[in-house]
């Protein structure tokens, strides 16, 4: 099909899908002359995916461009394959070590040594953790997200991942079709889980707190 | 102290500062002369805030000039308050409606009702999940994330938020401090929540994939 065609399938506008195109999200069509594109299904579902992880997954373009480079990268193991889109998914936060740094670094690592969470030291994940609990301890007080929540919060991604990952071995055929459903489960599963925390949030409060 | 004073301490470049004075998230300074103000510690830590949910959070300004927009308003009961902060932090996504929305809004109510949530219909968040799940349906497959993954989202998320909200209750000396507390706390706990569950998954990973 043409690109006027495969703007109406997706509903995307010429002008972006070249934008995609030019950003190397987009592999290119078959030139059928000079300067005229074929695409196929492959480009119809390949701008599907950007517009998923752009608007309902809220990634900007530049982490999407990431993650597809993985993606269509030829898969060593399945274990590399989904560090790697994980690594990609937690930007490096430019944010300052603050006096609460280290200790809460160390309280975190204690926690999920005793849980026994296998992991790369140095992970991005873990200091993206590392950042955000001592930054909130820093705003709101030392005895804020105290370890009893910590535990809430471990116990609670644990199973989730538990239930992933098993998912994953057991659904997919190929090493391909687990890198595509763990870049799609992770992106929008992190906005389909934050949306039902606040829903359960709203609920949680309406039991607690309203008369 | 005068605008470079403030920003020495806070480590923000001082247009950066007047930047945020424009875009009303930094109330104004007292004004010592015509064109010289003054400013407390309350500027200080509100560019503290301010920083910690783009930096750390991830928001946009514009959020960010909403969420404090309910921080700063008179407080009327701390659930309309929670409700107002939760409802700016789930921005309404401009996805336009696949075959499988409706099929999926009515599944996860259905899911919600059973679980015994008390929530407003109609809920931002509950919209967000919707347009997140019948995303992943659509791109990944109908058997993608099916009834018994939902469950384990929703036993995590409902053990996280009544445990949430339980310390907000007890914690809290005012309404006021409560929503303070409540921004840093869902917005920066979203960002733990999402790097601890990226470990999980690697360790899961590690454990399930590695040779």
């Amino acid at each position: 099909m043409r690109i006027a065609e495969l703007s109406r399938r997706t509903g995307v506008p010429v002008p972006t899908i070249k934008y995609y195109r030019r950003e190397g999200l987009l592999p290119p069509g078959e030139l059928s002359s000079p300067n005229q594109a074929q695409y196929g299904e492959e480009h119809v579902r390949r701008i599907r995916l950007i517009r998923a992880l752009v608007d309902v997954g809220g990634l900007p373009i530049a982490a999407v461009r990431d993650l597809l480079a993985v993606v269509d990268a030829p898969a060593v193991s399945v274990h590399d394959t989904l560090g790697a889109v994980l690594h990609r998914l937690i930007p490096a936060r430019t944010v300052p070590e603050g006096e609460t740094w280290a200790a809460v670094g160390k309280e975190l690592e204690g926690l999920l040594r005793e849980r026994g969470w296998v992991y790369e030291p140095g992970s991005t994940a873990l200091q993206t953790a590392t950042a955000a609990l001592a930054t909130m301890r820093e705003l709101a007080g030392p005895t804020f997200a105290q370890r009893g929540l910590l535990e809430v919060y471990a116990d609670a991604v644990e199973r989730v991942a538990a239930a992933e990952i098993e998912l994953a071995g057991s659904r997919a055929s190929s090493v391909d079709s687990i890198v595509e459903g763990a870049v799609i489960g992770t992106v929008l599963g992190e906005t389909l889980i934050g949306a039902l925390r606040h829903v359960a949030q709203e609920s949680a409060s309406a039991k607690r707190f309203r008369n």
